[in-house]
């Protein structure tokens, strides 16, 4: 097997064209040197751009061999002499536009079957569909009756739009992924796997069996958000489910019936949010986060990852924990923790590699 | 773009009808006013009818202009003077009868596509299979050798039923779905994405790599079960995991080979279920649920949402926590966490919506 | 409806060979028994092997029916006298053995819809791809631009295969699964619904929305992993996700862009794993543990489930908890709480099924 690269530039900046378009100021090097890629600094060669924002990582800073990198000027003296300097207040921000610069094929998503725009052969559109011209439809999807996609918007192969939906322009969605019920903005990117649309959880519990509640929501996501890979988002009961407008939601979150998210939210993998909850605008989850249902998260709020929400959230605080409260009186908690496990001389109980004696067959 | 409703009421019913099928008492109101549809209670006009059962939108009530609202008696007076007033125990529940009337197709779900009964062109059924007349397989599906699918059940665009799988009469295999070395019940609703029937996760571990273990069981679906989007369910090692009659598995819920659940089990979204686990009949696992593997939670009980069974569970208990124990214990400790919160004065930390500084690009 | 079985039994065994091809001593029994095929304990009869080593089982054990059973010496003498028994060390991993012998249809998957090998009818793949002879690619799966399939690999029904990615030999890919910007080793099982390749989540969070980072690197799959069903492993921001030799991956778990999983690594299901952190070898993270991103956890360190690691964590250790510390530790702590819990007197609060007076509704 030869050893594919799947983007590669689309075309090569010099050191001097960077500092333009990110306006960070060349403290250190030749504005004419042509820097072809990006790599991580621990990899980069002279034709290669990187960025440092992580002390962590300083080791790897002062060893790299990278043509030009990105930098607090806190950071500028660490970099060693071959390597251009750009300073700049946000280098991870810097690098994301140099970024979309020479790989603008990852910013706009292709479909994974690599065809021209148009319906496929091997598509699955049903009669009554619209699709807009300079929309492409792979092989192997389906789009259901009366369905309606937009121009420059990519349903790849396997993905599965269902009766009624409409999506908007230079929109992606995924291989495998299943949208039913729902309006979709433009520019709206749907990972592999993502199921938008199906009945939320609703039941009337009682002794004899649990009667279905029937759901008649639909689910709106509004422009610019993207959603990752195997992440579920039911439709609402009676009222819809809403995603605002630039929303980022990570893989395999679960969004229930009648959930409200707001603009520019950032909701990291594997979180639950419950029936009826609102988040408010520019509200973070962390990872594994979850809150029951029918809460109200405030604006700007943000959630530290494994915290479990089980009340209202103001506006603007920072929250952790179990039950979430804020972030001081959880990080003492988890300090106290540590503490003790200091104190009772917890030492590593190292032992070799686990032996076919202590194997575990089935969990 | 226009804004599609996806489901239209399939009938219109008088005030009075309302009270005679719910068993409500019409304690105010008209009881020849028509009813078109159902809204909550923010969203409702004359034509609809709300239902109230959450204090916590107490206010909504107040204000609502819905032509008719179901609620236990001690609410009545709350109702606005323009709505009718059906006095109901269970408001929710008989809430949920009206919807199944006016919403049949939510009930019985279509697949997405939306063709008629039979097998589409563009459905990859093997000669081998069975279906049964008026089962729909619609197109972009695959229904391995030997598969037998009952009449009235629909497969989805994109979903993949292996080989010798049976399933029953009136069921739904939605979109995406995969069900595999599997017996199904009949009405059956298995939403977009599930898996059922791959391999259990069993290895014999050991020091120069883990040995498979082969997973010859199947998975039993009883009668009347709904599982949830992306949800997982493994075949057993030697036996096989069975989801008893009538029970009800939200959204991404994992349940490991040989689990055993009973009839009626409510299990809430991201809950994991290890294992050789069994689960009485009734049990309720809130969301986030864990359970270690091998455990036996007895008919009745129910687990507070992200709590860690670590042990056998009595029968008909209410637990929480992590290990889960009595609720009261674990509220307990939850309420002591809050009052140490109050008496340290922690304020909310107001801030403004993150700012571009603070911004922090990958996680 | 017939009742099938899967997964026949291949060929049939006697005692002896049994003994001989684990290496188990033939303590009681006839040698010459003629074994059939395996059994649970519980369902055993004179013609099925049997295996114990969970003491749970024990009286299980005491009253098989099995027509030969493997178990370490010291339970030996509680087999009952119509059982052959078979003294090993390893009982689980003896009875894998034998398994594997007569199921070998269990460890080399076949496709869910039944054909030969060779491209199906139906199949869709693009006409650049190349697909080895003795490869099987079923109906309704796609196979990109470029693409490039191994001899004796199973594409399933439904499973899409992007552009440019290399896919080696004796593999299977699951119905519904998605394999893009990836090179995948040899006989890696992909299981259905996985996701492997797509975007990472990468944001550059501003006060007016947040930045796309394009995510350009890959996810390399060494030989002889196993991934569970609806798992997603991200692809890498500039550096490559990489998932090494004889790992094995439960069900939905969550695997960021950058991070890197040593060889033979477990990991059990639900767990999460963020962004950039680093496995070394043989580390066994249990369900549903979370991990911080940028950590590293050294070769051989164990996690116990629901744990949270929130820092590094050192080679060979066993830990729990959140934070994730020594197991010691946390195992203290959770006997507190259940001490505290029988000191109060904690009683089960018996109670009936859930009536319908106390159902709820919807979560």
């Amino acid at each position: 097997m030869s050893d594919p690269v799947f983007f590669q530039p689309a075309c090569s900046l010099t050191v001097g064209e960077i500092a333009d378009m990110t306006g960070a100021a060349l403290l250190r090097g030749d504005s004419g040197r042509v820097i072809e890629n990006v790599a991580p600094l621990d990899l980069a060669g002279r034709g290669d751009l990187s960025f440092f924002d992580n002390p962590k990582y300083a080791s790897k800073l002062q060893a790299t061999a990278a043509g030009a990198c990105l930098c607090a000027s806190k950071y500028a003296e660490r970099v060693p002499a071959g390597t251009a300097v750009l300073v700049v207040d946000q280098p991870q921000r810097a690098h994301a536009v140099v970024l979309a610069t020479l790989f603008p094929a990852a910013m706009r998503l292709a479909g994974p079957y690599g065809g021209a725009a148009g319906v496929a052969a091997g598509a699955h559109v049903h009669e009554t569909a619209r699709i807009e011209d300079g929309a492409t439809v792979e092989p192997g999807s389906a789009v259901g009756a009366g369905a309606e996609i937009g121009s420059g918007t990519v349903i790849s192969a396997g993905a599965i739009v269902g009766a009624g939906v409409r999506i908007g322009r230079d929109g992606y969605v995924g291989p495998n992924a299943t949208v039913l019920n729902a309006l979709v903005g433009d520019r709206v990117i749907i990972h592999s796997g993502v199921r938008i649309g199906q009945d939320g959880f609703g039941f009337s519990m009682g002794r004899d069996g649990h009667l279905k509640v029937p759901q008649i929501g639909r689910v709106i996501i509004q422009d610019d958000v993207e959603i990752g890979a195997n992440t579920t988002i039911d439709r609402g009961a009676t009222r819809d489910t809403i995603v605002g407008e630039g929303t980022k939601i990570d893989n395999l979150v679960q969004i229930g019936h009648n959930v409200e998210i707001g603009r520019h939210c950032v909701i990291v993998a594997m979180t639950g949010i419950s029936g009826s909850a609102k988040l408010e605008d520019f509200v973070v989850l962390g990872a594994r986060v979850g809150t029951i249902g029918h809460v109200t998260i405030g604006a700007g709020a943000q959630i530290a990852a494994s915290g479990n929400v089980m009340g209202d959230v103001p506006p603007g605080v920072t929250w952790g924990g179990t039950p979430a409260r804020p972030i001081r009186e959880w990080t003492r908690e988890l300090v106290m923790k540590k503490k003790r496990m200091i104190r009772d001389g917890a030492r590593p109980n190292r032992k070799a590699p686990p032996t076919e004696a202590e194997g575990e067959g089935e969990r």
